[in-house]
């Protein structure tokens, strides 16, 4: 399991060998590069990304042209099927938005079908929940199928996936502090499935939100992939009309060029692009701590489900809840996710760039 | 500020004197018990109760017969005006409930006059949902008044509290692993108050939950009573109608006569009884993992506003959102929290238990 991640971005992650404690290192080629022995820094010895992510964009930056001239050299490489991939952060806070104006009027249209599918408030601000932070694992880990009430008590008969973006903090703000500019805070990005119930979601999630039906498990990418390498990636975002009030107002280019893959058994189910996305991350951001909240390293923020016109990044809306099944490769009609089924979401972007993979397999409730 | 506990319950908290690290330490007559010099355990000298509160029961019961040993021996006692308290927890995962059937009604009457009170669930699973981690505070800590969208944008004007009763975890559960009893894993109860801004609130909540109308800050008591301590305090739960599911039937006497008291600048203003709740705390846990999520130690979960017939835990329902407005001590009209207002919350039950205060002075908004 390489993680799909493509060398040349230089994506973090976090590895072990046998016996030995994790640490961090970086994708190059089908090499790990040890980050503590070939930089000789302490930072690159914890068991998660977090104190390097704390330490900011110069650090960042210049850690990137180190690890260049040292992947080059050729030392402290470990062939990547001697390691185990491990999460690569100690996540803070995970919150999940729902930026996507697609995703938002499928669901909308599903869960409510008798109203308007979104509500007032979706293009005033970038709507978000706080999801569970100790059930986020790395990609590979099984997912359990769970158990809830949907209402009548048992194993969920709609599991479904979420193919997301994700965000991952690395330098905190301090109470009072107004986080400054995006790329000062956010270190680097991941895809994440968030895992959901469908029926358990839909009989819980009055008024409150979204609880059971998705926190027994979110799925992230063994790599983080460092905002510097997107660059390639970067367009404006979408046009948002009414004018998003001022502290949600851009001003840099957010937008990125992904395209998110979902295959479902090896099958190609949907295309997503990111680029649609309504909300972009910068403006996640701002919203997440206009109130004065304040930032950890280790924060996770998503898009919430990554769906643009006839591309769902979820089976409820690829099979509108059920009612209209596809017919996959070996020729059964399919609607929500079966045990045993592995999903696995990529993205790509212009200039080859190519995010760490999310992958796992459903088990069966026990 | 000595927080209010009982000293007789042995509450323990984390502390330090000038310029000295943090440590642990039981709060005992108008002291400090300092924990690691008084029973040589290196446990106690970390900054947060976690590593003690995984050690699990049999620790816990040990240690409070020879915490009460040494109390007594009346060495490594630093007085309470001489040290700063901090959080005493590393929270991992804040989960809030909802589990006062009369707050919820209320709150139902107030957000959606046009409708049913209560939801179609709210009889059938205790309602709840992630609250963010990062900014749970110790009690002292001031609450800078947030901005949001109300929908204009500004400073809320609609501040307001919820007075709750949180359970900190102490022992985890491992992937696939159902919880134990309840007390096999909750180490003790905290107040909490989980400061809200209506307005904020009632813009954003649909259709994933409160975010920024709570997420600015939420407040616990410097001190966590340990279970053993509330012996005196266990009552039968609320009779349930309908029966709930075989996952969340009682086995347990874990209702808790608990008496809150509200005082808004020295005044009392409310005296919710925690023993009238729908949903007690065992059954929140058992919910909480029922889909095979896992516990965390330090994972906090409250009970929601506690509020009982014509007690409630929070100013919307003491002035039905600001449209009965009360008479103060000095004679205003009061409703929602102005800046320099002081919240104090505390608890008593049978048996002299008094829970640590949790209070807040509200900030101007910057």
């Amino acid at each position: 399991m390489n993680g799909g991640a493509n060398p040349g971005d230089l994506p973090y992650g976090v590895f072990s060998r046998p016996g030995e404690p994790r640490r961090a290192g970086v994708r190059a080629g089908d090499h790990v590069l040890d980050l503590a022995a070939a930089l000789g820094d302490e930072v690159f010895s914890a068991p998660s990304l977090n104190p390097f992510m704390a330490l900011g964009p110069t650090a960042w930056r210049e850690t990137r042209e180190r690890v260049r001239e040292a992947a080059g050299r050729g030392d402290h490489l470990v062939p990547l099927d001697q390691v185990t991939l491990h999460l690569p952060i100690e996540v803070a806070d995970y919150v999940d938005f729902y930026a996507s104006l697609e995703h938002a009027s499928n669901l909308g249209r599903i869960f409510r079908p008798r109203e308007e599918p979104l509500k007032p408030n979706w293009r005033h601000l970038p709507v978000g929940y706080h999801g569970r932070a100790g059930t986020v694992v790395v990609s590979g880990t099984p997912i359990r199928r769970p158990h809830g009430q949907r209402p009548s008590f048992g194993p969920t008969e709609k599991l479904d996936i979420e193919a997301e973006l994700g965000f991952v903090v690395g330098v905190p703000t301090r109470p009072g502090e107004r986080p400054g500019a995006f790329e000062d805070h956010v270190f680097g990005v991941t895809l994440v499935n968030d895992w959901s119930a469908r029926d358990i979601q839909a009989w819980e999630y009055v008024p409150l939100g979204p609880f059971l039906g998705k926190s027994f498990a979110t799925s992230v990418s063994a790599w983080i992939t460092p905002l510097d390498a997107l660059e390639a990636a970067r367009v404006e975002g979408r046009p948002q009309d009414p004018k998003p009030a001022a502290y949600l107002r851009r001003s840099a280019r957010w937008g990125l060029d992904l395209t998110l893959r979902v295959e479902l058994n090896g099958e190609v189910v949907s295309e997503p692009p990111y680029r649609d996305m309504y909300w972009t991350p910068d403006q996640m951001l701002a919203h997440m701590t206009i109130n004065g909240a304040t930032l950890r390293t280790g924060d996770l923020f998503a898009s919430g489900t990554v769906s643009g016109a006839g591309e769902p990044g979820s089976l409820i809306e690829l099979t509108w809840n059920g009612a209209e099944p596809f017919k996959a490769a070996d020729g059964r009609a399919r609607t929500f996710l079966e045990d045993g089924d592995t999903v696995t979401v990529t993205a790509t972007a212009p200039g080859g760039i190519r995010l760490g993979e999310v992958s796992g397999t459903v088990l069966p409730a026990t």
